[in-house]
């Protein structure tokens, strides 16, 4: 049987936006992963009232609730006296864990344990301790009337380590289930465009299911399957990623990858090639994206960032004539950027983009969203042409760039350059 | 009378933990500013079932709920289905915001409008309709029965455009009271020399209020006054302000600054001049802050990522027999970068980096962390030498980028360039 969870964060910072829920999304991540599916977050603040309020209305709803924050030292600490008011347990001192947080404090902090410590050894009758090694507030578990509880601390550092040593194998432990996701990531089409064509698949699958998650400048595709063993449910999954890779062809750069630069990465790799940079509008994103990677060194050899057209003609060695003739937002400043970057670092590839990203069109009243994506290779060179309309700034940025990686990626795996998606999906676009 | 608000954020993204709730931060602090409590933040799934339940307890407990995603063309976008069953209003089709969307896809997306685009213009009757201006979903507000409903799109950059333009406002129309906040923005100090610095002040202080913020590499201090007149409230943060900024001293380098590299920008603009850059570790990133910022070409001509050593030969001009005498990763090597950003571009000013970004130590065994920064100007030339440690990779980096931006502002204000903080706080560093 599935077992159905709520988290609770306990922390006024968090209602104050002083700091942010990362804990829920990683404990949630967990917990998918061994097959407890995540229904609510609930937050709320250094309060016993309200706290025991959420753990009321938690109870009725879930059969795992998980607690962070709330089981350190001092006066506003209320989480394990809440819990236990809440499920009419008592409140035991634990002598052992006392000896711990002294010896911890020793130890590590080389102080002797304040007095206030001492309330994080006390603990709700009959509980599974989780012992600490990176703090001084141990968690713990207990089952009341069919429901788990389990407290974790709030700092995500300790709450990471004790959610992994602890949280997750007795989870494991209730739960046959076994959860297994891929991600099948794509670049060229929009949401809409896509949920048109994956919606009668979407509708009709149950498990493995498919779900599609828009990135400000890509879709992804999710396919999840339940089953009693990790292996299983990767054999369920294996005609599910197929049928749908085929399905969308080109558009699909990859399985279970982060973005296109790591993609290209590999690639550049299998090739033993490098590849260098021109930019303009982007003003530096392609190779801060590219150098973001640990291991770029391999295959990004550098660049010109040439906001300036002299920078472009002084720096790159885009010529004069071309640059008076066609103006710096043109195709053929784009193809001379790339061959350029090429020439100028000796590296395989060229990428480049220059285009107006607003929010003014340029001094040649080039529209906000007209931006060339060239690449030149040792094949020859190629240029994509972009109208991406009056859009913020950033994402305009963000968007070529990631037009620029989706030219990598189709030059090194002998696809068509210029296209964003090709076959049957075009007019989709 | 003061407001209570839940915050209830729509998406099995968030559930599944491959997102985190930033906008439940963010709608946090923009409510706190405008004086409306928040004691509550919910996730559920798009589940209309869990969402109902969800706000028929939010109803019960607040008396303003705001929610956030749900609002997409997808057929699992049911936020504002959901609201209106749940409160009994109707949903009507707005022509109006149908015929805007349509707008949209024709000059932005240049795509006639999908027809499941549709259920954006439908909206609870008789709402005040939040128009969306970077996105095709609006959002829309009513009040029912005491309470008031907001719903916000989903997408950070959509939310936080509609939250601004639309939710602050309305809700600032709930409350007399009046919330004005300043933001004292430092870099060079911790956050834990700067709590020591501040507790005092901050434990003193009541109205005005003083409250710090870490980011990964700066801290900001934000002073909140109340009062019945935003002018009210302004004349009672004068002081504050003075009173910090004096004590702090040149770590503050603006106030109500979003970011170093904007300050820079301003002080560039006043002195006519432009700067370059020579990336190495950082590897565009300085490129890209300052080109994120609209009008950038006033003040950025452009630069080289000279991630390669041959590029910081060839392209930049770093002379071979400095490279082999002193390596890459050198206070000679960053200088000589910086004096050629200069030159190669014209710029009045140029910004160097070169460092270990890690994960590994480079081929001359330097460790990962060590990072020079180098800044050439008219009256010559500076270099900071950064120990940053065994930190993450982008924490590096973006590190090594304020400190670059710091050096710029430095020497555009006349203050000593070389370290990141000086007279009575060097102690606290």
């Amino acid at each position: 049987m599935s077992h159905t969870a709520e988290i609770i964060a306990v922390g006024t910072e968090l209602l104050l936006g002083n700091i942010t829920n990362t804990n829920a999304s990683e404990i949630s991540r967990a917990l998918s992963a061994v097959g407890v599916n995540v229904f609510w977050h609930t937050v709320v603040g250094d309060n016993p009232e309200r706290l025991r309020e959420a753990l009321d209305i938690a109870r009725k709803r879930a059969d795992v609730i998980l607690t962070t924050g709330g089981l350190g030292p001092t006066y506003d600490d209320l989480t394990k006296q809440t819990v236990c008011e809440t499920f009419g347990k008592p409140l035991v001192l634990r002598e052992d864990v006392l000896e711990h947080i002294r010896t911890y404090f020793a130890r590590n902090v080389h102080l002797t344990m304040p007095e206030n410590n001492r309330q994080q050894a006390e603990f709700p009758a009959d509980c599974v301790i989780f012992d600490n090694p990176v703090g001084t507030a141990p968690g713990c578990a207990f089952e009341a009337e069919g429901v788990h509880v389990l407290m974790l601390p709030g700092p995500p550092f300790e709450m990471r380590t004790m959610l992994q040593n602890w949280a997750v194998p007795y989870l494991r432990g209730l739960s046959k289930e076994v959860i297994v996701s891929h991600d099948i990531m794509t670049f060229g089409l929009g949401e809409s465009p896509m949920e048109d064509l994956m919606r009668e698949r979407i509708s009709r699958m149950e498990n493995p299911s498919l779900a599609t998650y828009a990135k400000p400048s890509e879709v992804r595709l999710r396919a999840t399957a339940k089953a009693d063993s990790a292996a299983a449910a990767e054999a369920m999954l294996v005609p599910v990623v197929k049928e749908v890779t085929d399905y969308l062809g080109d558009v699909v750069y990859g399985v279970d990858i982060p973005n296109l630069e790591t993609v290209c990465m590999t690639h550049l790799k299998e090739k033993g090639w490098t590849f260098a940079t021109a930019e303009s509008c982007t003003g530096g994103q392609i190779a801060a994206r590219i150098t973001a990677l640990s291991g770029a060194s391999s295959v990004y050899r550098g660049g010109v960032v040439s906001y300036w057209t002299s920078v472009k003609a002084e720096v790159l060695g885009v010529p004069q004539t071309l640059l008076d003739q066609y103006g710096a937002v043109s195709e053929e400043c784009a193809r001379s950027m790339a061959e350029n970057a090429r020439r100028i670092t000796g590296a395989d590839i060229g990428l480049s983009v220059t285009g107006v990203a607003g929010p003014d069109p340029d001094e040649r009243n080039n529209p906000v969203g007209l931006v060339y994506v060239g690449l030149a290779s040792p094949d020859g060179t190629w240029c994509r042409k972009l109208e991406l309309g009056k859009r913020r700034r950033d994402r305009i940025q963000d968007l070529a760039a990631n037009h620029a990686y989706d030219m990598l990626r189709r030059c090194l795996t002998g696809l068509p350059i210029e296209k964003s998606s090709t076959g049957k999906h075009m007019e989709k676009l």
